[in-house]
């Protein structure tokens, strides 16, 4: 049993998504709070940005849920940067207690499910989560430097820049959780690593976890695919969600009709030359929490299973000939009663 | 209230710690499950040097909990390498349900904390949690190639080449907990700069996160420093925990007598020449899981406050000229009961 059972089914009160200019000229444009017009976001280094871009996202968040900083109990939240510097400092001054969670482009699932936890189990009212992002930093950090102008492999990613956060409440004390949409149950991924080594190919790394937790979270509730409106994962992208929805059809389950990827749904990946699609961990948090969050709370989804996936290596383990594992987590959320 | 209290106070039935040739030279060395004779530990670099002690340390405190692989719900962990590359690809043979988690130095805390959570709160029964760092790995990652032979400053530590793991298991249904140290509370810290830039005194940057976690903890939970037989902190060094004395005492909390540090006890730092004294993720974690964890078991602490405290800056920030935010986590922890 790979999967956490919420019982009182806490709510997501709010969520917030701030995007770069790329990301504004994509199909989900107007679901995002804000678009900022320049990829700096008023900061001097690539790293700064992206913290720049957190803390304005997550302040956000906890403004539109109608609370103050105050009123929050714990923070999780989690980056690419080495040592998670894109949250951390970004973070800093909000002054709330604070855990590091690191899952690569998956984390905002991470956080969605300890935030269901902490909530649920009665160690916390309001929990803060988010993930962020930032095309120049990763691109710094995983490839090559921007400078350099380095041509793209055919199924290579265009990393997202942006933070997804989100407010969840427990389900009482809080405003009326009727109203919102609520985290029913959470399936943890293992380490999943089919021994691909392609770090320009991640969809194919990441397909193989995506479809392990999604085969774990259906036998651990007794749910079948077409239970679901919409089966959502982070950032497999073009190519790697077909391989999803082939390596689930050969174990007997079809999403074929259900199911997309954030990263394909981001951006227009012909008019804006992005490849595979979006990536990285804003790409799942932001298109959950702009796209996919509205349809929850109007209740034109009513039940979705959001499966951000990520990929575990980084630069060095490329260089010293590693495989790719790769993991995700599987997060079942109804949308709002009313 | 940055307070998690564990009503049902979950056991940490196990521990293991694997430590390098130095750590087994100093004053703790009876207390390791085992000492590694080659910093290498059979790997041909520095990183999977690391993650090879991080999975012969997990398996062995499954082994020591007796317990199989199997009966793990969840992993934690998580280290000091860039995107936690030494706890993944050490966890990727496992095959367990894994939440990455980063807190620099201080992630055994948080990992002691989050399996708290899950097994009190009725999630999960078992959960395996740690974190490593290795001293070559870190230097490569944080400061210069070991082949420079660059001086380090006196007020500079060494990072500990070790991984500490424990099992942690819900009060009921696994073993007689009352044999057990047992987790009653833990403090979530706030990320705390108070400007310091030095990279060569992180003692200096964590001492004030960890007098702010502390005077959280004794406001939370309405103890004093003098219900604790020791208040021990992760890796701020001689120089760091005279600051946290000193800083507590200014507020009012006399932890003169019953405190410690980890990275002060783990290295004899006048014969061994490790200035400050030791750090990393690893420092906390096996003097935690070696030498405390059996004065707990067999009682002769009855209260103990564990604090890791971690550093949250890499080479990026430090090279971009900013300061050095910090963290710490305090966990409470009772001694065994027979």
């Amino acid at each position: 049993m790979q999967t956490l059972f919420f019982k009182t089914k806490p709510a997501i009160i709010s969520t917030a998504c701030i995007v770069g200019p790329k990301e504004g000229q994509g199909p989900l444009s107007e679901h995002f709070d804000k678009v900022n017009t320049d990829v700096e976001f008023g900061a001097d280094s690539w790293e700064k940005s992206e913290s720049a871009i957190v803390s304005a996202t997550m302040n956000l968040a906890v403004q539109k849920a109608g609370l103050q900083l105050d009123d929050i109990n714990f923070v999780l939240a989690g980056d690419l940067l080495n040592q998670s510097i894109g949250s951390t400092f970004g973070i800093r001054a909000l002054g709330r207690p604070f855990l590091g969670i690191f899952g690569a482009c998956s984390t905002v699932g991470e956080a969605l499910a300890l935030a269901a936890v902490l909530t649920d189990g009665g160690y916390a009212q309001y929990v803060l989560g988010g993930a962020s992002s930032h095309f120049c930093s990763a691109e710094k950090t995983f490839r090559f430097p921007l400078g350099l102008g380095t041509q793209r492999t055919p199924t290579a990613s265009w990393t997202v820049t942006g933070d997804g956060s989100f407010v969840m409440s427990a389900s009482a004390g809080g405003p009326d959780v009727d109203h919102y949409p609520r985290v029913t149950a959470a399936t943890v991924g293992k380490i999943i690593d089919m021994g691909i080594k392609d770090t320009n190919n991640m969809g194919a790394a990441m397909a193989p976890a995506a479809a392990d937790v999604i085969i774990n979270h259906f036998q651990d509730t007794g749910l079948k695919p077409s239970d679901y409106d919409a089966i959502v994962t982070g950032d497999l992208g073009i190519y790697g969600h077909d391989l999803l929805v082939q390596l689930l059809l050969e174990k007997g389950y079809d999403i074929s009709n259900n199911s997309t990827d954030c990263g394909i749904l981001i951006f227009d990946s012909e008019k804006q030359d992005t490849h595979a699609g979006g990536s990285g961990c804003g790409c799942a948090a932001s298109v959950f929490g702009g796209y996919f969050y509205k349809q929850l709370k109007s209740g034109i989804i009513k039940r979705m299973l959001l499966i951000p996936t990520g990929a575990l290596m980084n630069s060095i383990t490329a260089q010293q000939g590693e495989t790719i594992p790769a993991i995700a987590i599987a997060v079942a959320i109804e949308g709002a009663a009313r």
